[in-house]
């Protein structure tokens, strides 16, 4: 994995630094990002999509290190629920990721890796930094934010902290603070990772190695809590293989008469795929802001305070089956906006697939997302 | 981690070995029991209690290695539900496990440790060797098998495999098969296990050495997967603490701002003092023994075929919260049961406590089950 401004085709450098809530300074970042569709003359159909997780700016085209189709083509396109044709959208890696944006394996100005030095960044920090990219791209004021997972609690804190430049927000699959099973899964994978003897202590740039196999756990792990029992069910049942790729060591732990079951040989390929593409120094620090996110303790606890006064238009949306963000988190996030008279309405969408669902072809939460927007632009007057 | 016959206080060996599922025979095995209460004159009440995953034979009096209370001294013992005043009560690590029971730690007749030449064993062959030691003990008939968990897994297999040597059958928040969600859990753990160095393609104990660091990140997991969301919230929220006892490592990984999430230190505090009880590779043999669970699959798909005609009666119990093992699954039983005519009542106990509530002090789950033990016993005139 090297990620070189030419691999990440767009980026903004910031030499003014960013002084981030831990108190430190981070000097002279980047962010690497893609646009998609055209700023209008009045810049005013400015579309911002915040990743999750492991998710990066590539979200309607391939990405260059995978291959794989963008996370959000299906959603994301000329013609698609968010036109292409009429809004410019924008996506940045986020601040302490490893897609360019400056992260845990960039280098700091001494011109060493920042590794284990990298600071600890929060969800206002990451929003912080995409506004000065937004600033640098000329737009002022966001038409709106979208995002999913750990791109909806941006969403939401874009909200909090710049109501005046955020006309629409749409969190989907998302929740005011991490819960206490979210931190908790967050916090195996982050001891599968220490685990792995490749970790080093978070040193492993030094040496010129990766915890692969922690990381692949970590996954692996990850990975079940994005799907529901019942699409688990349905894709892989009991079905089982003969296991003919497993090493030595992953055939002594887990074949049975020389058979896997599908759903351990998909985990596996999840695992190690993902290794391909993304940093455990970032995994660690990402997961630390998706912990560490809780809006309402900005405001005394009090969540409505967050959005006091608020003019932004809110559409939340939820899906029934997802056990990682229920329903009731997103909730709660209605309740706190009402309580805060703001404009919103609150979709929670039939399926059985899981928190995954906001990835998927979900035809009423692409509606939901297309009349949404085509309402809040007659409001806004993008032409 | 060495369990003599001194520590495990009762023991039968079996010379005649056990022919498995898998085709091996399993020459001169042991297995490791403790007994509670008295068997009567007419033999006739005798309740054998089957463990989960990783519990064990003490049951009822302290943990000789953890010193900690017995896994369900609030529902076993003089007065309680399970009545060792009335009740000749046993309960036997099973066979893989690593309590005094032949398993992966165990020696070879050539005084070699099996480690990774042990055989698989599947919930069946657990059952059988059980079946055997009850018949060392004088017990022909079981008045009544009950265990929860993968515990229940036996129950079921016992009143399939035994039908005429079960008078009652008390499956505790468990399922015919392991669900797909379930064995994928399952293989996380085993490849946190495999992806420690110290693992050692499972031939670990050759150099005196275990993969602790990976078995506490298996035990971490599950540990989650026993608890609720709500339990988790009402245990822990979001509350946090300085992180004074990280190693380096851990700290590198987990701590922000210094702090610590309790539920971080908790599972890390479950993780860390698993390891000092139990063999990792039992672990490996024994979940696969839970994932290859299929009762269904031994009567071409027919789940009432694997009772028909049975005279064992039935007490199925869920928990509402338990989402590792969903009421789904228990109804699933019932209805197989009610298919074949069977004697059966399903009770759901409204708990928040997640699949633990087995364990817990649930009023509603331990008035259930004494009353359907004093009804049985009145049917089946013990005395």
């Amino acid at each position: 994995m090297d990620i070189t401004p030419e691999v990440i085709h767009q980026h903004a450098g910031f030499p003014e630094g960013l002084l981030l809530d831990c108190g430190q300074t981070l000097p002279d970042f980047r962010l690497a990002y893609r646009t998609y569709g055209a700023l209008n003359a009045a810049h005013s159909n400015a579309i911002l999509v915040c990743h999750a997780l492991t998710g990066d700016q590539y979200l309607a085209e391939t990405q260059p290190v995978t291959a794989k189709p963008g996370w959000w083509e299906n959603l994301v396109g000329p013609g698609l629920p968010v036109d292409t044709n009429r809004f410019f959208v924008v996506c940045s890696n986020v601040l302490g990721g490893c897609m360019g944006s400056t992260g845990p394996r960039s280098t700091k100005p001494d011109g060493e890796v920042w590794g284990t030095d990298f600071p600890p960044v929060t969800m206002r920090d990451m929003v912080r930094a995409q506004q000065m990219l937004m600033a640098r791209l000329g737009v002022e004021r966001l038409f709106a934010v979208i995002g999913g997972s750990m791109g909806g609690m941006q969403v939401l804190q874009w909200a909090a902290t710049f109501p005046e430049r955020v006309f629409a927000a749409v969190p989907i699959a998302t929740a005011a603070y991490h819960s206490a099973q979210n931190i908790a899964f967050n916090e195996v994978s982050r001891q599968a990772i220490a685990a792995d003897p490749d970790f080093l202590g978070g040193r492993y740039w030094t040496q010129g190695r990766t915890p692969a196999r922690g990381l692949a756990v970590a996954r692996m792990m990850a990975h079940i809590t994005y799907l529901s029992e019942v699409a688990l069910t349905r894709k892989f049942g009991r079905k089982t293989r003969r296991d003919a790729t497993a090493d030595a060591a992953t055939e002594t732990a887990s074949n049975f008469f020389g058979d896997v079951f599908e759903v351990e040989s998909y985990l596996r390929h999840q695992g190690s795929s993902f290794v391909r593409r993304f940093d455990a120094n970032s995994y660690l620090t990402v997961t630390r802001a998706m912990d560490w996110f809780d809006l309402a303790a900005e405001h005394d606890g009090d969540l409505s305070a967050a959005f006091a006064g608020t003019r932004t238009r809110f559409c939340l949306v939820s899906f029934t089956s997802d056990w990682l963000f229920p329903t009731a988190q997103s909730r709660a996030v209605a309740r706190a906006l009402n309580r805060a008279a703001a404009n919103v309405s609150f979709v929670e969408i039939e399926t059985d697939r899981g928190h995954d669902a906001f990835l998927l072809d979900e035809p009423d939460f692409h509606r939901t997302l297309a009349g949404f927007l085509a309402g809040c632009a007659e409001h806004a007057g993008v032409v």
